[in-house]
């Protein structure tokens, strides 16, 4: 957490990172996790192989690396001026990552792959965490507005939402109504119970 | 839906359908979709092979016949007199499918699945609607009993709670801490803004 996040990301990793990990994550979107090999992201990337290997010796390290470090995956928390446009923006991202071509493909082949791959599993833990981080200042900002409780559960307010539509889109795969977003918003900010 | 629901169950299908579905769940809990075949079920649980063919004619028909009717997989709606009581038992219900094995390896490897069977991901679409349809009186008791409005998107509430449990177990691979059911029932009943 100490490296610089935003534009130049953390880099850790060879001159053609970024080609690297974009080909490992079409790969993934293309072939699953059974297909993706390092031998294949070296073709695809224009890479030596062994050069991969130096840096990343599994494909579970190598898709680790790119889930956190592909700049196409950079991540900007939104700032709306309020707790509720800013949830908003969170979901729509989950949502525009669940519901387009090869966002979609990646996300749950990454999630299937995770059950075959104990360290997998590590590198997706360690991208959630990431990504976490990267949310808490809109908590940190709605807290200081006053729109929330210091004890407040932040995290249970994004796994309400990201849920919600990984549940909708990728469990029941319903498509979803173009009101959902500001629909589970509304709801998890005021409540579903009937005024009186 | 007109079939009978409880106790018996939608049975169609061969005699020893129940030790059939049983084998089937079993399989994939152990070597997950990829291992799962008909033959391994018809060793299994001492049905022959054929007779399991002639009902179902792939393993992905198989699986969803087992994700419906399978009689572990039973479930009926609570009734504990609040809707806060009810949404607290669906989702604790959710939460030791997540939490337990086998039900964890089976939930995580049919939705790993679904990805690579289009098949298997019309079973899961149909597990689905199944369940939501009979959750349904929980919602209409608490509709009668004045506790939401009757424009609630009822769906949403339970996707919210559920994909919490999802993503907290799933995605982040966290533990659950005690109060996830009563804080998440909460939030989503009565809102995450602070009250001032």
């Amino acid at each position: 957490m100490s490296e610089e996040r935003h534009g130049t990301r953390r880099s850790g990793g060879p001159r053609k990172a970024q080609e690297i990990f974009d080909a490992t994550l079409d790969l993934l979107a293309e072939r699953g996790y059974e297909g993706l090999t390092i031998e294949g992201v070296a073709q695809r990337s224009g890479v030596n192989k062994t050069t991969i290997y130096r840096w990343w010796p599994s494909k579970g390290a190598l898709l680790g690396a790119a889930l956190i470090g592909a700049r196409r995956l950079d991540f900007t928390p939104p700032d709306t001026g309020s707790l509720a446009g800013d949830l908003e923006s969170l979901l729509r991202t989950v949502v525009t990552l669940l519901t387009t071509r090869p966002s979609s493909d990646i996300a749950v082949s990454v999630l299937g792959a995770a059950t075959q791959s104990p360290e997998l599993a590590v590198h997706i833990r360690e991208f959630f965490a990431d990504r976490i981080a990267l949310e808490q200042p809109v908590f940190d900002r709605a807290l200081a507005r006053g729109e929330l409780a210091p004890d407040t559960d932040t995290m249970l307010l994004v796994d309400l939402l990201a849920g919600a539509a990984w549940v909708r889109v990728v469990l029941r795969q319903l498509p979803l109504d173009k009101d959902f977003v500001s629909r589970a918003v509304g709801t998890v900010l005021n409540g579903a119970l009937a005024r009186t």
